[in-house]
């Protein structure tokens, strides 16, 4: 048996300061040759940071919105210094006119981000959130509310770091020793506060002292699979094979992987899963060569608020980043292209879903209900 | 109803010359950017292009080797001038040394096409056309067998141009008027000396006034559906649309698609059929949601020396071509690659096969053997 690993820790996002500071997030699209920090200090760059994929994952996504809300109100409140509820007199004077535009400047704050991306429900979880906390606290000065908003940030970040490990745990023991895993798209610590959702499970697996492979689909158009997942892995010597993905069929076919685990942009009530285009076909082929298939997500991915997966909306994105990989040609000019970001896979072909509270099995509305509702 | 559209045709391959002459071939990795001829006047300039999919589809790779051998053989046999058989007197002379190195020179010419690539069929059903015409002229003086070998080639190239149009003129009836449908990589007039064998379908139902849809899987790692098959699609003014491979599963699931076709690089005698890497995983899917697969390839692909799919060799190409894609690096340096450029897909999940011949269906042993049987 191998050596228990020490799986080291990539801060994907990070908050620098208090109320009036800034979040840094790893940025995305230049990794794997590069690793840099993208330093928001406004709105706009944050919002665009979303929708470019320099931040992704639905968790990470969730994080980045609550810290963009405090980034969004900051700009409202005008400067926050002489700093704040110690000299309470003097800062009710100077913020007084912004009180006025606070409530508006909030609604447009959280539209903003809300309209980055669609799929993902952590996002609107995250938002929705955070509005609940300012208008708790609508009463108070504004930089009450700042401060306030910022710990409601800094406690969604550090929720996220926990349930990962939890949902590691909770997760690993579905994997033994020996065994080879097929993921899809990054849903690791890139894409959340800690070590991730599907592949927290095979790092705990790892922890744990099991030899787990993992093929890791490339996940076309902007292969975060080969760049993000491939790096992750790699950073922690977890032995690692990328693959085009319509090469996956060829490796269930000969036995070659005993599990499929994905992560989740949204869960229905009745657990149909919208995640990264390319996780339905995965799940039909699992099913097909009698594999189980895992998906790993917070219960902060589930939306109960709709009944199934033909209400999750599905983001479509430009033509252009199937047509021009790295900026250049590989279709003729003007060609149609169908580009979802997202595809919808049917509660029975998932096998379990993996959450921080617990495995999911069989997945259906009631188990669903009895996991989330049991808190 | 749409009028019926004239269907241009490109030439994939040319013959310049007689026996002492050479070969153009659409250097199809500059497509869609660059449409240009590769002049092939020797054995290893063609063998280059064939080893790097310059030229690729089993029927043109079958051809290209045709032509190949008398590429080989001029050069084993010194110049042919002053020619030929009209004056067979000084020609025996001057060729005399040559003589005896013609059979070893026969054999290294077609050992070199051969070790190309190792899947498409096609190539070996040439190559050993090729070699039963030589062997049968070898009491003749070298020029005679040349001038009897580019005959054979260009015979080769010819009823390929009949086969393609008997595959559509089958398969279209196989199609309605107002369907989409989907295709994987190349199988059109690229792949081919007229229009494809599963493109044909498409285009004899074109031609017969159906309407149809057709959507491309990009086909990674190297783009032949969407630098080709859209390509020659939008040559001939037929809607298509270009998507990422792992977004076929959510086409079908909307029921957007009503049947999928693919070419074959080889068929065994029960119906299994190699093809390009990703078709296994597509009729996993068409069985998934009901939706009929069929294969057109022409009697060539069929290898009914082998029982059955297991004994086809599955060529396995370079990892770099994965994550270097355009020449720029997408996954961390040094990572594991599964790179197989083919797939067997089971007798069982294919609808039916789409010969010169006929519609071979039920995919089995016995339908196979009438079919191939009857001519």
């Amino acid at each position: 048996m191998e050596m228990h690993k020490v799986i080291q820790h990539v801060e994907t996002l990070r908050w620098c300061g208090g109320p009036d500071g800034y979040l840094e997030l790893v940025d995305q699209t230049l990794l794997p040759t590069e690793f840099r920090y993208l330093t928001c200090r406004d709105l706009e760059t944050l919002c665009e940071a979303i929708r470019q994929l320099r931040v992704r994952g639905a968790p990470a996504i969730g994080i980045a919105a609550a810290y963009g809300v405090v980034l969004g109100l900051q700009q409202a409140t005008g400067p926050l210094h002489p700093p704040l509820v110690s000299q309470k007199n003097s800062v009710e004077k100077s913020v007084q006119p912004a009180k006025a535009a606070f409530g508006p400047r909030l609604e447009e704050v959280i539209g903003a981000l809300a309209s980055t991306r669609p799929t993902a429900v952590n996002l609107f979880w995250a938002l929705e959130r955070m509005r609940r906390r300012a208008l708790a606290l609508q009463d108070q000065p504004i930089p009450v509310i700042l401060e306030s908003l910022l710990q409601e940030a800094k406690a969604i970040h550090e929720e996220d770091r926990q349930m990962c490990r939890a949902i590691g745990r909770h997760g690993q023991e579905l994997l033994s020793d020996g065994q080879s895993v097929l993921t899809h798209c990054n849903a690791g610590g890139l894409a959340t506060a800690d070590y991730g959702t599907a592949l927290a499970v095979i790092y705990a697996a790892v922890e744990a002292g099991k030899r787990i492979h993992v093929y890791v689909d490339e996940t076309r158009p902007l292969w975060q699979g080969a760049r993000l997942t491939a790096w992750e892995l790699q950073q922690r010597s977890i032995p690692a094979t990328v693959l085009c993905d319509n090469a996956a069929a060829s490796l269930l076919q000969q036995g070659r992987v005993q599990a499929v685990i994905t992560g989740a942009d949204r869960i229905a009530a009745n657990g149909d899963v919208a995640n990264k285009i390319g996780t339905y076909g995965l799940a039909v082929l699992a099913a097909a060569h009698n594999i189980p298939f895992y998906v790993a997500a917070p219960s902060s991915t589930f939306d109960l608020a709709i009944a199934d997966g033909s209400q999750i909306p599905i983001e479509h994105r430009p033509g252009r980043e199937v047509t021009h990989p790295l900026g250049r040609p590989i279709a003729p000019e003007g060609v149609e292209v169908y580009n979802p970001a997202f595809d919808v896979t049917t509660a029975r072909l998932v096998t379990a879903i993996i959450c921080e509270r617990g495995v999911i099995r069989p997945v259906c509305r009631a188990e669903i209900a009895a996991c989330l509702g049991e808190s």
